[in-house]
């Protein structure tokens, strides 16, 4: 477990080594403009969860009564406490992320529904929680990844039908 | 890119040299009784991709025809293709992952589809492929992994649709 958390954070050291690396080999200039752009703003008091991109699975759902595609992303916290079967409670630091398209017919197989245009990303974060519910939401909409305003009683309400599989509606997907 | 790889690699290293700790500090029978399970056979000629559960989003679809909920993921080469925009052609050593369930309501917000019965692992290789193809196809089934015995034509006459945008269904979900 820490080996997978060692392993990922190394990612991001030779992401930054590798970055420094091109800047010594450029003029100051070019290393600015090849910057990487700056992270999106803070939602509801959170961090933005930078490389949620690279998260491990957890599920995929298709909401018909708003025609969206879902996926469900995990941390390696999340990862590693779905593969220990001990997610109720999750454990601390466990970040969930799901993320929301409209749905559209894929081209080539017009019975399949898949993602069409990106809505928003939506996570919840274990720890210091909304309402003692031991999770905090927050939401970024669009590919700009504006923070979303959220009440304090939105998410919670939202998720109190499932207060007692530690307010999360997915189940991992079975895997190998 | 590198970078990327290099810390994949650093994850299962990590993890071998945990494993080794673990096997050292216990008596050899519970060594043994521990060790991971044996990768399944290899399908089609092809070894089993080790690892995929934690490879990358590519996209999701639901197939109404079949009532199956399948996520497509990518190993490290066919998700810097997606990321550079460099797809059609896909790259030498791309893998696309597509990994398929029954579909089923979700038990606490029933118009949402979701995962229920684990179906099958497939997988395309891109690189000495079948048929002129440039891809080989295999899959393996159930939770058990078990090899899939495919003709030479059946995977090929399938995606032959989508032989322009080389021999892929999916269009990478956009992300922010």
């Amino acid at each position: 477990m820490a080996a997978l958390q060692a392993g990922v954070w190394g990612v991001g050291s030779l992401l930054l080594l590798s970055a420094a690396a091109m800047a010594a080999d450029e003029p100051a200039q070019e290393a600015s403009e090849s910057a990487p752009p700056s992270l999106p703003e803070p939602a509801n008091g959170v961090a933005y969860p930078q490389g949620w991109q690279d998260w491990a699975l957890v599920s995929v759902s298709h909401r018909t009564d708003n025609a969206t595609m879902r996926v469900i992303l995990g941390n390696d916290t999340a990862i590693e406490a779905i593969r220990a079967g001990q997610t109720n409670p999750w454990p601390e630091g466990s970040v969930l992320g799901k993320v929301v398209w409209k749905a559209v017919s894929l081209a080539d197989w017009s019975s399949a529904q898949a993602p069409g245009t990106f809505v928003h990303a939506e996570f919840m974060f274990k720890g210091e929680g909304q309402a003692d519910t031991g999770w905090r939401w927050a939401r970024w909409v669009g590919e700009a990844q504006t923070p979303y305003q959220l009440s304090e009683t939105e998410c919670v309400a939202c998720h109190s039908p499932v207060k007692g599989r530690d307010w999360v509606f997915t189940t991992p997907a079975p895997l190998p």
